[in-house]
């Protein structure tokens, strides 16, 4: 029986559960506390950047993966120098820790992004702002997510305080249609297989809704999302699922927001409406097993984002309300404006679709 | 969070803990070794036959439930006694556990079912044989499962060995053109919701294959069978899932062949192919929480039982041979003739259905 040890318990690894039940693998998390999302395969609790911990805990594993992207490259690279097979490994994560190195590296590969600059002075950015209509996004290279380490400015000195730390990464501000998403996933052995692109609708830097596949996406869209996942899986190497989130602009371009390395938000609309989910499809990718179809069940699926809380009573309203949504709830406490949970709803019409799944999540905390 | 505690931790309570994942549901098990099937969810292992042990187990539990209906009546009315929630209860239980009681109600409720005696002894078998063209189906009452228990007869001293335990079962054997099994569940507060008619393929009297929906099913069967299942539910006050394992006869007839108060292996196929499966709708029922929807994902869906084994190397080989076949191992070690596993595909064309998963189930021992 496969052994896959996950580092990190939040509802990633927790969504992946089912995936290893039904597939017959040994799930084991290193979780950061002992209530975690992912508690119930929860082996071992500790600080993920001990290198000590992690390494004992990845000793009983076949595959070391992930539920984030926080753990140190030196800790990686200890699991690696043990033996341990780790998916994705150091050199790919890099690009999903650094924002910076990201942008350098897929600027080598040709891909299309955002224009950016790297800034290590107020003067630097002084220039991008000046060729870019004064407005500019600033994002710490590290740390950053669902908003925070991003700040749009219009002032050569409003990212002062970051770079009394060290470089930031300056874009253009994109002037989108929408934001779209691409996952794939990849083996180490080379195989790679996309789902079909979504468009994902944000709220104050937070992903809120996710619709599959994106309505009314042209084919040129399409295939441009599809080669660019290919060309960032295969360049930068990445083992298990890529997330690639996309701007449509407005001027026609397809272009590189971000890149998660796990399985993702903007997937979670896969678990209900593919073949083969993105928690099920990690694992066969990081075990190098086969991947699955990734064709979807129904003509659409959309996912909406639970804040906060799912309180039983809640949970029992909205099933009551909508008989074929399919409620998440992730075993979190109750804490404002964390993602607590989501609902998902598929069917062949998609009004009645978007109509049955935001039924459904009136009764919880949404966007 | 509410707290289903499952007594059994085989392979039904295993397939329980994805859908109490994601509804955030507790799932504790009474698990009969630690090395069971359902051993994620494990909370404590011991004899499903020692009230003490399940009065401890159940008192930490909002709802107890089943993986096996084998939980004797005293263990069943101590817990109710205590305060606990049983579903399904113990007045219910005994029509699954007790073949000959069970056969007595049915009758009483009008429900069809084939001709049946009970037996005392080697006089009462002798005339239900003269009645019946010499031959019959014995079984006893209690403790049969996947064709033990069962011997069809022709001579009337052929159950004395089991006699002299007690009074025995005797049934028509009844021609019939297959098998069918109806799926239903049931809300303590009175809601029930069936799923599609389900053709069983059995071999050695032990299910191999399911087809969902039954292929070529007249509307007068389809309604038959439904008619039943919620007279079945009802009449006998049944919680949770119930399953009717029915023969439809060369003579136009739809008779009970038998109940289980539980997830069946003629429902498997609800995992991958329903809205809800039956597992989600079990927790739902236990709990007195809203039914889901029971629609079909795809036109068609077929399950092959695997027994034996599921080494990985064969679930590779079947994964990469069928990219859109659902493989699902239970977890158990190697046992030849013991259900392991299953597999399942859905899609829109029967012939082809079957074909993918007969090909991914080739990998592993089937019957």
């Amino acid at each position: 029986m496969a052994v896959v040890g996950v580092i990190g318990g939040g509802q990633l690894a927790r969504m992946m559960i089912p995936a290893a039940v039904a597939l017959g693998i040994e799930l084991r998390v290193f979780a950061e506390a002992p209530d975690a999302s992912a508690r119930l395969a929860a082996t071992a609790v500790g600080d993920y950047r001990d290198t000590a911990a992690v390494l004992a805990f990845a000793r009983g594993c076949d595959v070391i993966t992930f539920d984030h992207e926080h753990v140190p490259q030196e800790v990686l690279r200890a699991m690696v120098a043990a033996g341990a097979a780790v998916h994705p490994g150091p050199d790919a994560l890099l690009y999903a820790q650094d924002k910076l190195a990201m942008r350098e590296r897929l600027a080598a590969l040709g891909v299309p992004q955002p224009d950016w600059v790297r800034v290590e002075s107020a003067a630097d950015l002084e220039v991008f702002l000046s060729d870019h209509g004064g407005r500019a996004v600033v994002k710490t290279p590290r740390g950053g997510y669902d908003g925070k380490g991003v700040r749009v400015v219009h002032d050569a000195h409003a990212a002062d305080d970051w770079l009394a730390d060290g470089p930031v990464l300056a874009e253009e501000l994109v002037h989108f249609e929408r934001e779209l998403a691409q996952l794939i996933a990849r083996r180490p052995s080379g195989d790679s297989r996309p789902w079909p692109l979504v468009e994902t609708v944000q709220r104050g830097g937070v992903c809120a809704e996710v619709i599959a596949p994106a309505p009314q996406v042209s084919g040129a869209v399409e295939r441009m999302a599809a080669e660019i996942a290919g060309t960032v899986v295969h360049g930068l190497g990445v083992t298990g699922v890529l997330a690639v989130e996309l701007f449509e602009s407005t001027d026609g371009r397809v272009l590189v927001n971000e890149l998660a390395m796990r399985p993702h938000n903007s997937g979670h609309v896969t678990i209900d409406g593919s073949t083969t989910s993105q928690f099920e499809q990690h694992l066969r990718a990081v075990l190098d097993w086969p991947l699955g179809d990734t064709a979807a069940l129904a003509r659409w699926g959309v996912m909406i984002n639970v804040f906060g809380a799912l309180p039983d009573a809640e949970i029992v309203a909205a099933l009551g309300h909508q008989p074929s949504a399919k409620v998440h709830a992730y075993g979190k406490g109750p804490r404002a404006g964390r993602k607590a949970g989501h609902v998902t709803v598929i069917g062949d019409d998609l009004d009645d679709a978007v109509y049955r799944a935001r039924a459904a999540a009136s009764h919880f905390d949404a966007l």
